[in-house]
């Protein structure tokens, strides 16, 4: 109710601020008797911890997380588990400033308003750190969902104006993690390093896209009328920090266009019904179809820059502010194991849901 | 659970098939004691009902509400408000066709593989009828914000690849319904209306996009972090039918910036704190910072065209099927006042959520 | 959040008022493709319904319901199934002095100042008739457990002082609805009829139990630690008007006991595992075992009784009532069927629930 | 869903095994910009500690809990608070052969067959160690509670066939915890003493009584239909480990009545609107009328016994188990707390759900 908890089966809580003792997840609901392997859970984390390259923030943090109960000699026990990250290489110093002004585009005013209180130390509960909960849930969403064939990819598919223009048909998505900005093709990526590196340079940040597809769904995920699969997905994308859009199948470029376009024509292909075309996105009236789910995911530029900006303080008295501390001056790269984490998750949720849907 | 439930403390649910005896909705959770206009509602459920104009379908429903509970001498009692409306016009010949033959890019062959039954008859419960269930609560819901100053105005923006070129800023919200289309720019909604009637000539359908504005939210609604405003408003919309995208403040336009350009500086005016800019569309950590939220809705063209198509039978074999019956060439004029209801059901709910976040 | 819906997969929410136009109920979540019996669903309504004997009240209401969505050719579409019963023989003069006066022992007063309005006739939302709405769904959840074996009954054990004296196993609890008090002991049934008319014939009401028994639970439903079965259980029937007391297995009894007398054996009896004695009433850790699930609830005497009582008005003047209209002298035999029908929404939705707790 | 949160808006989620790494709490939905007493929380979780008197189990724990989020600078934050105790002074070795017998009225048999997996470690999820989590939550919600009026006062008030002849309006309950059964008449306690020292003695246990009363409700509390504060108190209670019972008000003895005995005739007193008699228990019609609310809750002797007892294995194999390890001979002093942690869940959360009951 408060906010904190994502699913309905497979239901995720987070907790923990960006410089408090610990972050953590709970996870409820996860089948028992599921093998849990750790080390694919620490390898997702790593994808997303800060200070992995040239082009992400500098700040150092391990990330290493404990599992506090759920997993008995390798395996789930169909109770809740629990792990947490200890924070460390907290520099406060580096927030003292933003006790008396707000940051433009961050969450500090609106905090201070709704709660009347507020942790100023690199965000709190507003800070992105909180995304590292969600990459060790999805981790053990992810391995739940390779158990019954479904696999999730993202990949960086913009960076500001600069965009990848290919489809994800053309690309080899298990080239993504070659390069640092996680775009699988290598003549782009190199554009984009390129873009972010100078961005930084200017002490400015720059937005960008990622695209995710996920195959293998099974036909029959999705929950209509308001749990459409790709309404969870859409509120999962737009939950996580600095995303402003979302779009799947044929997306906006598809509302242009015709119905005798737009419609995906039905055939049977190796005795299984399939459609010829995927404007749909792989979802049919909030329900998956079986074939690919695809969606893009739009991020705002990072509002934390290293120039000087005019703002106000609590009081409402003209300040300024100048971004200290180790920012990321493209979200993106780093964005990429956040967005097949929330996607694992509404994709676990639904999987799990569809088991009572019919006698 | 099952996906006909939507908010939290608001709680919505709707029931019916398009083509049984009635559909409805169950609110539960408006406060009590609200004075209720019925005519209000009725007036909302007029701005989507089908027969309303030269550009939708020609189906007559007179979508005529009974309250059946919750209301005692015109105000709120606390308890579960229920509201029906009985099916009527109904040719169910109409859809005999549909028994063995999936329609493209329709919910036929989804439903089937998830339920293992379906009511065939107009799309049952995947129906767009069902959003009438949902305009009924919307309207409560309005009532419900109105005492708070919030108001919600939706407008058609595009037609297929016609865009409306002016921001909501440039125009007159209180005349959007002055034309069939709901476009507030006399001009381009006359070329909407044509492009409409075109397309309808061919037999065809054509996608569109509606523009939704709330002004007058306080500040403080929204429950990071997984229940952001916005992240609630996207599924909200994502859960209309046909929608296939999603973008608040400067959306995917704002993906391609720089932080510089894109931060919204806070300043003080007539003793209050405002931002100079709004790219953030009134949403700051996915808590409402009292500034214009606006968003944009993305509709697809609608599946079910006048023109012969191929598709398959539950067994996979290779037929053909005609659109039979009266549908909409375009779904966003009647899509307006069902993108305003469901912005209304998430702030409704996020209204009362924010009552108890701090002491 | 509000209170009107009871269980997490199979979910039901009731809504209306006594003398409002309707009461009803949307069940979201029964499986779709499920065989409905409508005439059972009758059959479970007269069991509750006014004036079915000389010592119930003489209230004459036919409680015919209507289905108006979910149920597509006598089977369940997944959808959600909402059933109206419209109210009539309504005699709201019976009421009038109801609007000054509250009633002692009723919600009259706490309803006031929750709410700050309420429907003074006939006990509004607060009234038994809400139960009628509750036995509907009930019915519907016994024909989804009646597919998987499982069977509740349920029969009057007490009444005021008078106690059946044998224990379920001691009884036929086929002939509990062979007498118009329920109570499965033709010499014990004979005593209670008397007791209620000779309290009915001193303008009183008086107590009373009913034991609910339940057969054929599969092993594993329950969810601890919080919705343990026996707890959702206690939840569903303290949810119950009137009721005022619950215990399962060897219940009140049990705690005056040792451990050494009270714990149950575990054997092996036709290859099964199975326990000696039953104190447990089948439900060990808050999940079934596969024994007999058995327990008590307690109903304090109708609160409306035809003598003149003190009471004050809203504003505290003091007052006198005499209870009007046509009420129940004592409610346990018309309880018998909202006792089952709660007890099977809880089995029902753990059923469901069941399915998701291991791979 | 799987049973290990507990409340609406007061939301309260318990993790751990009980010889796992850690146990703990995550709550979500406390008010922000509330003071928290942290030695408050501990005095809470002394009360229900092992090993603290000559009566209870001698293991030791120290059950120091550490705060992970939420609070700063002493206050809450609004946003999740994580709360966890590490597991210490485990002697596995005590539960080896737990591995291949099923302890009578134990939850291991329900846990294999329900999960499929087991920790056999001294109950894991079903040991009462959970209880200590929900110790830690019960104390911030009296904490809030507190801020309002309302205080919980639990005591013992039977032992097996011992019974607190007294009521809880002749006991001064601020002497509670002067003895260490925790029984507010010292002579009774001296006896309850005894009793519980033979049953250990014997290698037996022995079960008992809790009575909860509740001062300082607002009118107001509880949610018709389903979640009447009786029903939700009813669940909290049953929810607890070797919980069979819970009565309220006139409970049992009350089914037992005539109405005219039974009922609460309503007068004025200081101006305000009370009740002459209170058999209601401080509950009309499912909610909170101001007068205090009292309640019993009858736990069975604990399961485990120091005595030989026949028993199956997981093929069920015939075997026998003798108790090992060091348990409570009878949990009625240590559960007096845990009721009390219970209670303080459900005000806290109706308390918050009441804001947002009328306009």
């Amino acid at each position: 109710m408060a906010g904190n908890t994502f699913g309905e089966l497979f239901k995720v809580t987070t907790f923990g601020e960006s410089h408090g003792k610990a972050i953590g997840v709970v996870i409820d609901g996860c089948p028992a008797n599921m093998g849990i392997d750790l080390d694919a859970i620490q390898h997702e984390l790593d994808r997303r911890k800060p200070g992995q390259s040239a082009i992400t923030t500098q700040r150092k943090e391990s990330d290493t997380f404990q599992v506090l109960s759920g997993v008995f000699e390798g395996k789930t026990l169909g109770s809740p588990m629990a792990f947490i990250i200890n924070n460390e290489d907290q520099k406060p110093e580096d927030y003292a400033h933003l006790q008396t002004a707000y940051r433009p585009s961050h969450a500090d005013y609106t905090y201070d308003v709704k709660y009347g209180i507020r942790d100023h130390r690199g965000g709190g509960r507003a800070s992105a750190r909180e995304t590292a909960a969600r990459v060790i849930a999805g981790a053990v969403a992810k391995q739940l969902l390779n158990l019954y064939g479904v696999h999730i990819c993202a990949y960086v598919s913009a960076v500001g104006k600069l965009k990848l223009e290919k489809d994800y048909k053309q690309l080899d998505l298990s080239t993504t993690d070659d390069n640092i900005v996680r775009c699988p093709d290598a003549a782009t990526a190199d554009k984009m390093i390129e873009l972010i590196q100078d961005t930084r340079a200017k002490g400015d940040t720059i937005g960008g896209t990622v695209t995710c597809v996920i195959k293998g769904t099974p036909v029959g995920l999705g929950e209509p009328v308001f749990d459409k699969l790709h309404a969870d997905l859409a509120k999962a994308m737009l939950s996580i920090n600095a995303v402003h859009g979302f779009e799947y199948g044929s997306g906006f470029e598809g509302t242009t266009k015709y119905g005798s376009e737009n419609n995906d024509i039905f055939t049977k292909e190796d005795g299984k019904i399939t459609t010829l075309s995927n404007h749909s996105g792989g979802i049919q009236g909030g329900i998956s179809n079986g074939m690919d789910i695809y969606f893009n995911v739009g991020f705002k530029p990072v509002a934390t820059i290293m120039q000087t900006q005019d703002t106000v303080d609590a009081e409402g008295n003209a300040t300024e502010i100048k971004g200290k501390g180790r920012h990321d001056p493209c979200v993106v790269p780093r964005a990429v194991p956040i967005v097949e984490a929330m996607a694992a998750l509404v994709l676990a949720d639904h999987l799990l849901r569809s088991r009572v849907a019919k006698l």
